[in-house]
């Protein structure tokens, strides 16, 4: 099926080489599809290695085998396979990875523990050794490639190819950090069908890197949600090459700490939107902010309920500031709340507050509002200090064929 | 918006008049339709009443007042308004029922509490005190109708009236249950803009009547889901006349209480099969049964995360057979499940079990059983003995066309 680029597509940016990376792509043939399919990064030794994982119980052996991995934190090489996800196909599916990790790891003369490997696409059949083998082979031969050439190779139902970059100053050391991610679909609170990679020259301890990419993701890929679903496969790691020089960070009593973290939670926040901006059939990006809750993660549940709403999505994608649909949604999420106090806004301009519609209420601007791309919603709930801000797309009939459409 | 009939329509039964009812309906006007939208039932002294009502914490008026006069136990009207909810219309909306109320029981010479109040339609509008006044006189002069007229009228976006009718013998009585719903979409585990009202001639004490109505309500209208979306308004009230003249029911212990809680039980899961077969869009009906879950209720919440998954449901919309997205939703619900016990079937043909796709699975019959109306899907977590099924349709373009024009 081809897709047309989503209408919220940014541009790819201008990406500078991260010291310690090569990127090289190849074509495996893992679906009937004339491009490259198969990514491969190479990372300087001494790479440290962080990441986060699906929580969907029914989990890739990629991601099985990642978990085990981070806990080591280092890593050589990153193999990321498009067109097949490898997930629920048992030790036919073990076997492949393993037999990839292997393959890496004699051609770099290291651990296959090093050797990361990720797969997205279809659920259910085995990963097939063979194309993955002359894949391997092929992609070790190649020639380097650019960013935004890894970008799209990650890619599968995606519109447009996603990454993003950020700069750092750690003491007198500027640092840089890379990111390109790939999803579109079946994005969830504790993340997708979704891959993502973020590669820095800093010279970043395993433990606190692994530290500042949690910390991160809770405020990015944890609050972005397409369709309430939740992939088997969804991963991000982090690598850090150490090849900028600067003294390693080990925790926030280092200098430079706060910026190396608060850039990586820029480069998270910028790759997560990225993903709603592809979310399958998206004409709108829609953030929604809930205030006044009794804490932060009764707002991120009660923002979750919001976002995930179909009728919410559908209102939105109407254009219809359908303040209703959001109080039975604020209504469901089981959160503290009562409907005498809530107040809700679009594009900053109160509709209802304490309970009520307000009584000079001019639908006007609103309207105007939600003819945007842009959308913006807030919800105070009017008890107490807590607050969250979510993302997610509108529900559209692009949605439906795509995903109606899909496997065959 | 003119709907077509769902495909899942069923034609509206033979039901018999119940003693102690009379229906009537009129026009209030409360929407520019040129129908009636009104409906009222005259209750003979003595009924009893039960009722079970959403669990969406910003419920309307007349569902917080519903509460409490189901623990009165006692009516003698119903009044259904069709295309203005009043829910989130604060005070004013107060007013209206309470005027409603007011009206009727000088008509009756009752109690006001004896007066119950529905409202479903547009949130957020009071209900207009003049319409409902003029609504209610009209009514009280109508002729009576029939049992289809009343169940047309309390329809909103209904693309058919829905009703069942069954009977039990107490001892050697026979007494009869008739039911009418209204209800299309926002449908989900606690109930949604669900309006369904049961009326027996048996005679039961209202404590046991809410008893059974509450134990019949956890297998039926709690099993079923159109979007995951939580109306605010929610209702299923119960009313039994006591004019077949049996001793009355107050325990499982009396003759003829275990065949009136079956009566029940089959009326209410009719009803509520009712409901799906009118979800927005709604071209299939499926049946989701989980077994060897840990207990029945890990059951029922991997069974509503499947019901409830937009891939899942888009899937079956375009007849994909697509195994790894059940799998994928098993995974997300939280709930135990190992991904090499799992086993799943459609129409009951297994597509893959313990945790791999079968050798010899043959597609082609589940491809024809996809093709049907009526899909069955049938997940087999592998742990226990928890088992439990759900009910819901598929998403289509039909439900994007329905709620992203809806209020305006």
């Amino acid at each position: 099926m081809d897709l047309e680029r989503s209408p919220l597509a940014l541009p790819f940016p201008d990406m500078p080489p991260i010291a310690g990376v090569t990127l090289r792509v190849a074509r495996a043939g893992y679906k009937k599809w004339d491009r490259a399919d198969l990514t491969y990064a190479e990372l300087a030794e001494g790479t440290a290695l962080a990441g986060v994982f699906t929580k969907n119980v029914c989990c890739s052996t990629e991601v099985e085998m990642g978990r085990e991995q981070v806990k080591l934190g280092r890593a050589r090489a990153l193999v990321v396979n498009a067109g097949n996800s490898n997930a629920f196909t048992g030790y036919r599916g073990r076997e492949a990875v393993e037999q990839i990790m292997a393959q890496v790891a004699h051609h770099l003369d290291c651990e296959p523990s090093d050797v990361l490997v990720s797969s997205t696409g279809v659920i259910g059949v085995p990963l097939p050794k063979d194309k993955a083998e002359a894949g391997v082979a092929a992609v070790l031969e190649a020639d380097e490639c650019s960013w935004e050439q890894a970008a799209v190779t990650i890619g599968t139902t995606d519109t447009f190819a996603k990454g993003a970059t950020v700069t750092a100053m750690i003491s007198d050391t500027k640092v840089t950090l890379n990111g390109i991610i790939k999803g579109s679909g079946m994005i969830a609170p504790d993340m997708a069908t979704m891959l993502g990679y973020i590669f820095t020259d800093a010279a970043v301890d395993h433990g606190f890197l692994q530290h500042c990419l949690s910390s991160a993701n809770k405020r990015s890929f944890n609050c972005i949600t397409v369709d309430s679903d939740t992939s088997t496969s969804d991963t991000v790691l982090a690598f850090a090459t150490g090849k900028a020089g600067n003294a390693p960070l080990t925790s926030f009593d280092d200098a430079g700490a706060d910026a190396f973290m608060a850039a990586l939670d820029d480069i998270c926040r910028q790759l997560a939107h990225l993903v709603v901006r592809d979310g399958e059939g998206a004409q709108k990006f829609i953030a929604v902010t809930v205030t006044g809750a009794e804490n932060d993660e009764s707002a991120h549940r009660i923002g979750f309920a919001i976002a995930n709403s179909p009728l919410v999505k559908t209102a939105i994608a109407g254009g219809d500031a359908n303040w209703g649909r959001v109080v039975m949604a604020v209504g469901k999420a089981g959160e503290p709340a009562d409907r005498d106090k809530l107040g809700i806004a679009f594009g900053g301009i109160w509709a209802a507050k304490d309970g009520l519609p307000l009584a000079d209420y001019d639908e006007a601007p609103v309207a105007k509002h939600l003819e945007g791309r842009e959308i913006d919603i807030t919800v105070d709930i009017g008890l107490g200090e807590g607050r969250a801000t979510v993302w997610t797309c509108d529900l559209t009939h692009g949605y439906i064929s795509i995903n109606a459409d899909y496997r065959s």
